[in-house]
């Protein structure tokens, strides 16, 4: 089953806010509509809303009324533009969307080029799934049979279209026989660990034990972790790593406990350009911290915080699993050497 | 407001299962049900079910029809272990039942027992107080001006007849006029920091914001951080801090990012004769992960943990903050010293 989907000019995505309780997919006509789902996280993980807002576009092409080039493009620019500001800090959201508004520049009639957007998201779609499968592929030799592995949040099949970058090295591994264990941080506020990594795990038959985020750290001093892999949300080219929060603390656990620490992404999630100081690390709706399910769990009136991401430093890390290879330290130097191959 | 008190031959204590929502006293009129009140976490934190035991075994012998001394002593002693058997981490639990014990040892009628079975429970009520008060006293003066200061669970005066551990010294430092802001993790699975310690410091006007376990790091790396308090469940000779699971990876985030790192208890919470390796870390029921507030999070059939503590070493420890002192390392020699000067 897909993420997400290109069929009959709809958009059909798998609702994640409902999940576990109910697998259900939303469809979006209108590229509006596409960026609500973003920015309710009904669609969520950086390769997922790359590929969802790619779609985002594909829609708006296709609806767009346009007699003229020079209207068309206008109107997939503003399209474009509003599916940029859902969410502010994975990469690969304004690397599909670069993307996608190359293609105005090539000749042809506004019916070419709306042809030309949709072929393009469904390719991304398709490009999405062989990365993964590629990243699985190097990925699983750096797994051992009968690794305990602990991740967090949802780097997922339903963090991208299919197959998943962290838990795509999890399944690649196990696909091969590996005997493997995994224990899923719940991931608060919003729970991906236990909503869905859970889910989608268990779903495949693989080992999945959910823990509070607190527990880490205990379950590592009881040498019950032999590894520890995250997918990222932007990854800069001195190799820090942004990430669903909590990410940071886990890499300072892993290396405390001297457990290797692995980030598994695409290279579309590597931004070359930003630096640190430039990255918007989101700050989201208090609401998901001060209540579960609709219930409220912090008393009325008190403050909240509620950044969505951290920052994890290169020295932290073991490893970048990639479609195109495994990077190892230092970051800096195996991040440009890599992009320099293209 | 104290959390438990003994009127009327009865145990009174705060439901602290139905806050924020609702700040209401419940009733016990028998040791099973204050038994039952330690296991349900109507009353927690390892000051406070000490107190609550010592009141348990006093109605135990209010209650009691024994005619002889020898069956009174039979009957006291069963309501001991029953109470005891609550909650197996918490040192103080069974340092308040050792106590009571002990009168059952002295000279007089079943009469003269009971009364001074009530009579010992009511001053380790009132000793727990003027414990905290003198805790607060000598942990202010670690807290400067402006300290932004993170806790983890509650070791509030809702852990303890009144006033607090950990927020013992917040109070107190708040108290002389220092400026202080306080970030609660909201500590799962039982959320005693957003539904307890929130409540609390934010009902005495203390500035406080909580944020998820899983944000701490991420507040360290962004300088937010000047000092860590936390409460604890038992200490060691040793100088091992056994406290609400998150702590140790609390300490170690601390640690990397050289920020003082301090646990407040009284003298009750060391464990002088236990080992490491003898303390049962208690696992409560997986619900507690599965559900929040009734409501399903974790999809059917996956497996969770559920440990409600974990261990810090000493070499994490800034110091120990006792009704007695202020402990710094080596601790096993400050601890022993201690001791061997009552």
């Amino acid at each position: 089953m897909r993420t997400i989907r290109f069929e009959g000019n709809k958009v059909v995505m798998v609702d994640q806010n409902l999940l576990p309780r109910e697998l259900k997919e939303v469809e979006c006509e209108t590229y509006e509509e596409v960026a609500e789902a973003i920015r309710k996280m009904k669609i969520r993980g950086a390769p997922a809303i790359g590929v969802a807002a790619a779609m985002g576009i594909a829609l708006a092409a296709i609806n767009s009324k346009a007699k003229s080039m020079e209207e068309f493009v206008r109107e997939v620019k503003k399209a474009a533009d509003e599916l940029k500001n859902t969410r502010p800090t994975a990469v690969n959201l304004f690397w599909a969307v670069d993307r996608m508004l190359r293609l105005l520049h090539a000749e042809g009639s506004v019916e070419d080029t709306k042809k030309r957007l949709v072929d393009e998201a469904l390719k991304m779609a398709e490009e999405d799934v062989n990365t993964n499968m590629r990243i699985g592929e190097f990925g699983k030799t750096l797994i051992e049979d009968g690794d305990r592995i602990l991740t967090h949040c949802n780097a997922g099949s339903l963090a991208t279209v299919y197959y998943g970058t962290a838990l795509g090295v999890i399944r690649a591994a196990f696909d091969e026989g590996k005997k493997i264990e995994v224990f899923a941080d719940e991931t608060r506020p919003k729970l991906q660990g236990a909503r869905l990594t859970a889910f989608e795990l268990s779903y495949d038959g693989i080992p999945v034990t959910v823990i509070t985020d607190n527990m880490a750290g205990y379950l590592m001093s009881k040498g019950m972790v032999d590894k520890v892999i995250v997918g990222a949300d932007r990854i800069l080219r001195t190799g820090h790593v942004i990430n669903k929060v909590g990410t940071y603390s886990l890499a300072i656990l892993a290396k405390y406990h001297n457990i290797p620490f692995y980030v598994a992404a695409p290279t579309s999630t590597f931004d070359l350009k930003s630096e640190l100081k430039d990255v918007v690390i989101e700050e989201r709706d208090p609401k998901e911290v001060t209540h579960v399910d609709g219930v409220r769990i912090v008393p009325e009136g008190v403050r909240v915080m509620n950044p969505a991401f951290d920052v994890t430093p290169p020295e932290l890390l073991s490893a970048i699993i990639t479609e195109k290879g495994i990077l190892r330290k230092p970051y800096e130097r195996s991040i440009r050497k890599l992009f320099s191959s293209d």
